[in-house]
């Protein structure tokens, strides 16, 4: 076993769009704990849109990395070694250890997974924070009912692929918005929704109006920009539009406006912002709906993973340009559960 | 009584800024009734904002008002002859006639007011539908808890002005904007709100901050524009946003656009928009909880009236230019109750 810890930390704040320059890769030893302490190496990193505003120090919901820091994320590890007899060596875990390959900590921000029941990387994909996100949004916000239509954006990522098949479970029409022919292919065939438009090469309205014949009750928003005014004007009355991110918006150097909002008015819509981590009380209702679905292959799922640490800054970077396909992994150290 | 019936129609639908052009005036008979007809004599007609969207056939929601047809509008008026046993003549009487001097029909539009209760032009003001849009985007969007913080744009105005000062009453600080020195005096000095800013000539985001130290919790929406984009940045984690309306955006002839949505998502805020006329099952609660306050003068109005149908379109685009100060009506014939 290696004797160092590799980490990356942000070595400066973005302006626009992250690059390279913006991290930095350190070795150092390997972490020490005191008595009860729970070494664990990082097997799966996760990357997800929200950690543009961990880089960046605009007021957000959370706050920043220091410059200097470990860049942060949720992570599924390996138990090296425990001295807290909650856990034990060998035992897979989930926790938020960020971009590193080695972290220490008492264990009371780590939880024990079982590596039969779901594979380990999806207790933070499907079954972790972005399949808890499409669950909060779309059922406490979106409250979508039968015959209903739901849009969703990014939809072949790791929040909407999940938001457009529990709509479908609930027997709501589903369309998805995505970024690549192959994407809504897989997004129709694959996942089952009723139709997905090409944000990139189609013409939004009508593309959306031919997706949507009966309009559009509940909108699940990932994205900003264009989209979201394309959607204001099929909404359908009383519609919702739980707010979950806007991806679209993240690295822009000024305010990149909106649409105008009377269709909201017009049809007494609601948009409602959330963030997932303000829900934890739903976090068991989620897993007693999602896990089942998981397990019995209704809730499908896609990883786009890359190999080795120092592939993360590139990949979130890609992960804002829509070049991933899936659910964003690092695959920081071997998975001993995947032959 | 004269024997014609003056009216005023829908000419031509504007393009932008409504002018005297788009409006037509027309004299006609006495209408006619059949059995059980209800004939009255308009005394006052309310001009609000909404009927900027009922002279254009853009989509909205409800159906606009042909070219060629009476403008719509709230009325009191005086009962001149009836053969529905559940009027008399000289009863005063709340419909929706519109403009014009006359209306005629079987009654079943109508509701026989108290004069000894309220002055009856309360029944289209602080008592009708624009105190009971206050009421509801209030009560049922915005669900103000003591200690919070309130803002209301269109402060002075018909539904502002009875927003700030229930507000008040359920013990939140309440913040005006509203577009001259005069008006905002008003609001604090006469309607009692706590701090009011001038949308003209005050540097909007720093003169909100300074009104609303511990942040905006509830905004409630009449205007749309820069307002917007400026409360947006100083809003509450939690915070609920009433859209009622969007004046400052009624006569664009291309997208205004918006604000960028981020700090909904951020704050974990909620815009909801809503048509007062899909609530009519608040009416008993709202007349319960504001009629007292009216009558022992703990919720004040303030009414602009102007003398005479014909000035109706002038007195309507001044709304639009914020022109009127108080709830705007027009006197179409003498109010018997009044000396």
């Amino acid at each position: 076993m290696t004797q160092t810890n590799r980490q990356i930390r942000l070595k400066s704040r973005p302006v626009g769009m992250p690059s390279a320059a913006n991290f930095e890769a350190v070795e150092g030893p390997l972490p020490a704990g005191g008595d009860g302490a729970v070494l664990r190496r990082t097997i799966y990193l996760s990357l997800d849109p929200y950690m543009r505003g961990r880089m960046s120090d605009a007021e957000s919901y959370a706050q920043p990395v220091a410059v200097g820091d470990v860049m942060c994320g949720h992570t599924v590890s390996h138990v090296v070694e425990s001295k807290n007899p909650a856990f034990k060596a060998g035992d897979f875990v989930t926790g938020y250890d960020g971009w590193q390959q080695y972290a220490v900590s008492s264990g009371k921000d780590l939880r024990v997974l079982d590596p039969t029941s779901a594979p380990i990387s999806t207790a933070i994909g499907v079954l972790g924070m972005p399949g808890m996100t499409a669950f909060v949004g779309l059922m406490d916000i979106g409250q979508p009912k039968p015959g209903e239509t739901v849009v969703v954006s990014a939809a072949s990522g790791a929040v909407g692929a999940i938001v457009g098949q529990l709509a479908k479970i609930k027997g709501c029409r589903a369309v998805g918005v995505a970024g690549s022919p192959d994407k809504c292919r897989y997004v129709v065939e694959e996942l089952g929704f009723d139709a997905c438009v090409n944000y990139k090469t189609d013409d939004l309205v009508p593309a959306l109006r031919a997706a949507c014949p009966n309009g559009i009750d509940v909108y699940f928003e990932n994205v900003g920009g264009a989209l979201f005014a394309a959607v204001l004007r099929l909404l359908n009355k009383g519609a919702r539009i739980p707010l979950c991110g806007m991806i679209a918006d993240y690295n822009a150097t000024r305010d990149p406006g909106g649409p105008n909002l009377r269709p909201l008015l017009v049809k007494r819509a609601m948009i409602k912002g959330f963030i997932v981590s303000d829900h934890p009380d739903r976090a068991p209702a989620f897993l007693q709906e999602c896990a089942p679905l998981v397990k019995d292959g209704r809730l499908r799922y896609r990883e786009d993973i890359v190999e080795g640490l120092d592939k993360a800054p590139a990949a979130l970077i890609g992960l804002f340009e829509g070049r991933n396909f899936g659910k964003m992994l690092v695959r920081v150290s071997p998975d001993p559960t995947r032959a």
